[in-house]
């Protein structure tokens, strides 16, 4: 598998070359990174239970007819995807005030927002991703004001399953990250959920005693962060080390 | 004159009860102030400068049917204004990337920006006036959508102006903040341009030499703040040395 032509290496995820043309597999690594990657460890199993959590999610988005660039998982670390033309934009969607928005503007962590936010980040490592306004993203072609328009209509309706998916599991959905890409197909461009959404991408805090069960485990060290990873994919349904290759369609996971 | 009640005061400006019900007295200070107000100095002159101005801007907007609170120039120091509800944002509008625009996006200061871009910063001390989207106004109620597209309506219309002004005499605007307020009147409420517009609040280049004319020369230490405030109302038109008490209409300041 290590001979297939490397796309692009990020902080958490490589993506290859895939085995049809239009297709690219991502693959899942255990480095945890925080703070522009200031921060960063080895968690043996967080990149498996990422991909199992993030197929889960993406699975379901499709069901739904929200539009990912998710084909199928392949195997522990890994999925099939669709190739896109990233968006450079992180887009946030916060339910409760926590971390940035709460530092930024003085509210205090935990607080319901009045409604949903959708912000977007300009995705620079260099800039530290800084939050960036729709005058800032379409000024400078971005993305299109109709493409905008897409994205936040896609970030509405995944904040609104995944915030039903998590009350069902007793977890509250404080915040998320996604990403959005361009996919061609018969000529038409789309704007669909790309990259990955799982623990290391959210803020699930446990409804009952708060506990969090996300990366600011890692990044505010309370430890426990593979222990919390697992305990969401317990709660979805997802038994990771009973985990089996996929060799053809999604289906068969089931089998 | 000191026994007026003081309604408030801030960096710059006092505002005082005015004469009558609904109007107020706008008294400028010679007091300059950056970085959140670290940095302070007192600069003889700069209130009565940024006073003419003011008046000269505020009173061409409102000939061209953009709406001001300013009402008329009441001495040296002074104007009468509309008493307003002020919306708790700086509108920038940005037409040549220099300052936070400039650093926050990785971009060369006096790079002409592909089209005029309109920022919103919520008006704190405490959190730094911070940079926020129409998501976060609208969520937090600072400003109603509605209100959000006369402002940047207004906001549009009084770049224009301005653009158009300076140009005339050989200064190019590479940025300036305004606020708004909302005025009412027999029951209906609009918005209207409030507080002040002055070399305090813009960025003003000579378009021959990029020479600074602006508040960036206390910002950067470069001296000579107050011959660049009287370059630019020389060139407006203005001689403040031979001011002359206005005490009915504007248009005795012609007289």
């Amino acid at each position: 598998m290590n001979r297939r032509r490397r796309i692009y290496e990020g902080k958490a995820k490589i993506l290859y070359e895939g085995p049809e043309p239009g297709t690219l597999v991502q693959h899942f690594k255990d480095d945890a990174t925080a703070f522009n990657a200031r921060k960063k460890e080895v968690i043996d199993g967080k990149g498996v239970l990422n991909n199992r959590i993030c197929e889960h999610i993406y699975t379901h988005l499709n069901e739904i007819g929200i539009p990912t660039h998710f084909i199928r998982r392949l195997n522990m670390r890994e999925q099939l995807i669709r190739e896109v033309e990233i968006i450079p934009l992180e887009i946030v969607v916060r339910n409760v005030a926590a971390g940035s928005l709460a530092k930024r503007l003085g509210l205090e962590e935990g607080t319901t927002l009045p409604r949903s936010i959708i912000e977007f980040y300009y995705k620079s490592d260099e800039l530290e991703d800084p939050l960036v306004t729709e005058e800032h993203i379409t000024a400078f072609g971005w993305a299109s004001p109709q493409e905008l328009d897409d994205i936040m209509a896609l970030a509405v309706r995944v904040n609104d399953f995944m915030a039903g998916l998590f009350l069902g599991v007793g977890i509250r959905l404080v915040d998320f990250k996604m990403e959005c890409g361009r996919l061609w197909e018969n000529d038409l461009m789309r704007v669909v959920v790309a990259d990955e959404i799982s623990p290391d991408s959210c803020r699930l805090w446990d409804l009952r005693t708060n506990e969090k069960l996300d990366k600011d485990r890692f990044r505010r060290d309370m430890g426990g962060l593979l222990e919390a990873y697992q305990e969401v994919a317990r709660r979805l349904g997802i038994m990771p080390e009973q985990d089996r290759p996929v060799v053809s369609g999604p289906t068969l996971v089931q089998s």
